[in-house]
């Protein structure tokens, strides 16, 4: 079976979510590189692929998936991948917790800064700031007292839809001198066997 | 067994999806209103339970679950409804996907403009008007062509995830009148046994 297509942007948090998890659990992609400069993701045929005109969009076959973390949840099911996505109802909500706070919390806090100074989006930077810092105090606090997001069995889902905002908030000017439990995290996550960063 | 506590506000959307699931499957909650305007919610013991500080939050004994879409989640595995959250990996993406647009583009569209009107929130409610278009112009267009959000078989947790906010636009100023097809799945959901409105 030929290995379903991630409509994908090399810098996009989004679509790296997706990559990584991938890489992490050895399922091949074939990545096709929408062109957001020229506005390929708002051309008929991706709107038709995604209402929403956002990368990353997963096609196999007939079937269609947008929204990264639909992504993860589609690929974590599809390969019985239960160590990511856990069977137990109680730790599978505190994956879910967390795939919530990466649309919402890290999308509109560090994310958002780095969409303003690395491609000029007209958000305010200033309001980004104030989210981020809200947000980071929080997940600072929780991994004072916890290896890994959903709990301290080991990784899951949630640490594939929060890194690479995470990671990538001093792009967008969020320093992150001040959280030393988040930056341990991230370097656990960056330990895991097949890992690969952003450009990876 | 006791039934769960939920911490709830009366007005709040996001606690309302998690009643209205909870009476669409019958399964009786425990629901604990949170004094916001007090700002009982910021207090010590509330932040341990939901670090976020946000209603609702579902506490079964020593499970705290936080997140609305979470506890959708728990709640659908926890009594085995499969027909709300589908087993199968395509359907069950399909959810998610609306779960995720829940958390983002309803939550920064019509319920904060909801939140500017009602509630006085220092939002822009001009940007939740524009955000608010371009969410309802792409649900008008999905709604269209399909009965229910997350596919044509009937209602699930997108159900639950989107309707409140959806329904509850007019009181931040946001019109239906150009959205028919929305308007439709919004007396479709209503016509479900078990619905309660907001206040229900």
């Amino acid at each position: 079976m030929a290995s379903p297509i991630l409509y994908s942007s090399p810098l996009s948090g989004n679509c790296y979510k997706v990559r990584l998890f991938a890489a992490l659990i050895n399922v091949p992609l074939n990545v096709i590189d929408v062109d957001l400069a020229g506005a390929e993701h708002k051309e008929a045929w991706f709107t038709a692929l995604n209402p929403w005109q956002q990368v990353p969009v997963l096609k196999s076959g007939s079937t269609v998936i947008w929204d990264s973390q639909a992504i993860l949840v589609y690929l974590a099911e599809l390969h019985g991948q239960n160590a990511w996505w856990p069977q137990d109802p109680v730790r599978r909500a505190k994956v879910v917790e967390w795939l919530s706070v990466s649309v919402n919390e890290i999308q509109h806090g560090p994310a958002d800064a780095r969409l303003v100074q690395k491609f000029g989006y007209p958000l305010s930077h200033a309001a980004a700031v104030v989210a981020s810092q809200r947000t980071l105090g929080v997940i600072e606090h929780h991994l004072t007292t916890h290896k890994w997001l959903a709990g301290d069995e080991g990784p899951t889902l949630a640490e594939c839809a929060a890194y690479p905002y995470l990671a990538l908030a001093p792009e967008g000017e969020i320093s992150l001198d001040e959280y030393p439990a988040l930056q341990a995290w991230l370097r656990r996550v960056e330990a895991l066997p097949g890992y690969i960063p952003l450009d990876g």
